[in-house]
């Protein structure tokens, strides 16, 4: 039998496809570097709808009903969702569940959430108790603002290395053929804590846990980073990145030009985002329209996503507990003769 | 190869074991009819701790260590823990993680948490994705009661067939061999909502996700009640599980004396918890430390637990939303010949 894991990472023996994605965003995104790049695109916060919780469902439905026509499935081709957000019990996931006639595995580990649901669809296909999965996560800069820190209404100012919630949604379908790309490897990471206690720098809570995600991943597979095109995370923002630059510097591993941050990525330059994006939505938008496409036109052949998760609650926050990081990876391939 | 999925059923080629378990529970547990079956007891709430939360964590922490010794493992010998709680963020469950080096999967449907942990770490055993993983959950009346509804000290009157947060946790450590039970099939199940909005009547609003999940079950294994020794939900109350009763009557199954509820139970019949116990630590603690134990004596020879979870937040109830239920199960035998 093949070895299907070393050392924290799963080694699919039969890698799903993912067959189709669907990506859905908020106007500020809409307006950004990459709006045109993306599906859907809702031109007011709220979607239509009388509240921005009932707007962020509506995208995230949208993200998974679209990823399956694309895919051209129905419900009852799909043996499971696999999906979680940033709101208090994942209610946007599980309200978006309720409207699928499908099974709902519910997850959790903030931003890193997409990547969860990817490692853990593609482990139970390749397991055998399953042929299509929709892993999807959303995020919402209004509905998580005035959940995690302050009314909006307050005008709070805030530090130059704040990430602002990216309102976005995606979905991505898993199956056995089409697509173009398909998932290979997924490394499961440990929660790790240097003692961030600052709840508007996340960047540096996860850094730590994304290096030693990467050091994890090239240990077990024994590569490097030559072996791969683009190492994607998800989303440390701008001071994020640079701390993790400079930790896998001091492990001799340098990412040149091979580091993308969702995050950092998807709002541009502009200085009013700080240190630019964050949520689970950015990845679960930006991979699937950015990415995938250069990785099925040969641009990018093997690229590591790095889903990066800040674990707090406004509670530990107010009890003055540190605030821990979670990284969770999957590496995403262009198809062999693909 | 094996048949491993049947509609909504995994089916373990090679099932993994329940290799040891270990529960914890509070004061007011520890004084129900089940106290003495509980490893752990916490003589205060706060567990020796300055905030009900961090006893919370204290319990949780206590509840996996003790596990794992039991099984006479280290955090080297573990592949990944499952976790998930009712705080937001699933706070417990994640700086429970931060103190293991051991890479975590964070996981969210309510009371039904703990099936799913447990169906999830199985299906990865049996894909060749782990030789061991740890699969826990907590719930705790007053960081619950305080998160959810109103702090205790308002001094709120509930209705009768309101359910009480039990304040427990457990965990399960899952191997190859030993321990003398084991997980053969998991169901998964969908996000049902018949309309219920009154949040403390929890009962009501995941008893048909509980009826659909038996149901399915049955359907997907060609089985019926007479196949199982005990159907152990967790947690509907004494109003869920007359409503559940009904539910099935009306498709022509009769549970007669082989429904139990873990919540219903751990508090015995006493009037001031209502319609009993509620929150995933009650299962959690439960079906290690009362049912197992019938299993391994021959007792039982095969139990559906079914894990039941109601899906909402404050903001939900505020926003007027309905409440919606999930429900998982795994089949737990008795090893043949054991």
């Amino acid at each position: 039998m093949a070895v299907k894991k070393r050392g924290q990472t799963f080694v699919y023996s039969n890698p799903p496809h993912i067959v189709a994605h669907a990506s859905i965003v908020g106007p500020e995104e809409s307006r950004g570097p990459y709006g045109e790049y993306f599906d859907l695109h809702c031109s007011d916060t709220k979607c239509g709808k009388d509240s921005w919780e009932k707007g962020e469902e509506q995208m995230a439905a949208d993200a998974v009903n679209l990823s399956m026509d694309k895919a051209s499935v129905s419900a009852a081709d799909v043996d499971f969702l696999l999906g979680g957000d940033l709101l208090n019990q994942i209610i946007t996931s599980d309200f978006v569940a309720r409207d699928q006639d499908i099974p709902f595995l519910g997850l959790y580990s903030a931003c890193a959430t997409l990547v969860e649901g990817l490692l853990l669809g593609a482990g139970l296909m390749d397991g055998g108790f399953a042929d299509c999965v929709v892993a999807f996560a959303s995020s919402h800069y209004q509905t998580a603002e005035r959940q995690y820190r302050t009314p909006l209404e307050y005008g709070v100012q805030y530090p130059p290395y704040k990430q602002f919630t990216v309102t976005a949604a995606g979905s991505y379908v898993l199956g056995w053929t089409g697509g173009g790309v398909w998932i290979t490897h997924g490394t499961l990471g440990k929660v790790m804590d240097l003692g961030v206690s600052d709840p508007n720098d996340l960047g540096s809570a996860m850094a730590p846990a994304a290096a030693e995600l990467i050091l994890q991943h090239f240990s077990d597979l024994k590569r490097g980073i030559v072996d791969y095109d683009l190492i994607l995370t998800g989303d440390l923002g701008k001071s994020g990145i640079k701390m993790l630059t400079v930790l896998l510097e001091e492990k001799g591993i340098l990412l040149s030009d091979k580091l993308m941050d969702c995050g950092a990525e998807i709002f541009g330059g502009e200085k009013k985002y700080g240190a630019g994006g964050s949520g689970v939505g950015a990845s679960a938008a930006f991979v699937g329209s950015v990415i995938i496409p250069r990785l099925i036109s040969g641009e990018l052949e093997r690229v590591l996503l790095v889903g990066t998760g800040a674990l707090l609650s406004t509670i530990t926050v107010k009890q003055s507990e540190t605030i821990p990081g979670i990284s969770h990876g999957v590496v995403i391939e262009k198809l062999p003769g693909g």
